[in-house]
């Protein structure tokens, strides 16, 4: 199974950006697609590259992950024609809180798991994280969404629900590139 | 501050070997001498070179990283001559773990940072992530540790702790290089 992706941004490509948005910190140059790439693979002619690789997860427990395995679904659906790609950035004061204080932010105090939740399986979800890869990564995130155009108001309502919650506080970047197949 | 270290195991180098053994999985070649650079240079004529970021800590709570604060000490004190490098890397299992499952090992049965209290100031320590810097590490972590050379005893009977509790038996390829400046 890989692991590392790539996400390029460029003229042309698998995915058509439909709408591309700055929520907070730096913007990335504006793109009419993007391509999700299984491995490493040279970025050729993109206008940006940004690489993100799946890990253990860091904040849900037995009995959460026993809910979302009962009921996610995996990318790729043949109907899950709309897609989005969420880079975010959190800040030093985040990264320096300890297990114990940043999940107590992320889930009794965000309910970030508990609101996932209410959108699965409409919502498939893969998060990739970029902090760890080296010192100079641009994002510590890259969250990549799909589902079908008919949950475009769903969609719309998890990332409020989210951005509304005290998590998001420690969120100092993050850029929304809105897609479709 | 940097965060990416690349430790240089070579026939010349900083610190010299003084032991080199494999306590788990597949050894690394031997080599006179280790050298921990500060940056992600070119790792030159050196038989191996392994490199590891430090991150935010996964396990510790507010009250255990009081603790740690208020005794710990930092890497390159003078007096501390000798020094160790011990990359492990934990199984597939360890990993589909989730977090509460994780930390209930690691200190509830295995009582990680209790025991590694009981070492402080005397072993200084830093531990280096690889597991996601990309697909291909050979070690999930490295961990560089420094003491005087009257704590070596101190030292042996930290790691008899460690590799005597629960979380060990999550451990398939484990490589023990001492040294000494």
């Amino acid at each position: 199974m890989p692991r590392l992706f790539l996400f390029v941004g460029a003229d042309q490509g698998d995915w058509t950006v439909t709408s591309q948005r700055t929520l907070a910190g730096e913007g990335l140059a504006p793109v009419s697609a993007v391509t999700m790439l299984g491995t490493e693979a040279a970025p050729g002619s993109g206008t940006w590259a940004l690489r993100g690789i799946t890990s253990n997860e860091r904040y849900v427990e037995r009995a959460e992950k026993t809910q979302l395995l009962a009921v996610q679904e995996g990318l790729s659906r043949p109907q899950a024609r709309c897609a989005a790609l969420i880079p975010i950035r959190k800040t030093a004061a985040w990264w320096a809180l300890t297990q114990d204080e940043r999940r107590a932010v992320f889930e009794a105090q965000s309910h970030h798991t508990e609101i996932g939740l209410r959108y699965l399986p409409a919502i498939a979800r893969r998060l990739h994280h970029c902090r760890d890869l080296g010192e100079a990564e641009p994002f510590d995130f890259l969250t990549w969404f799909e589902f079908a155009p008919e949950h475009t108001s769903a969609f719309d309502d998890l990332l409020a629900a989210l951005r509304a919650s005290p998590e998001w506080a420690y969120v100092d970047r993050e850029v929304e590139v809105r897609l479709s197949r």
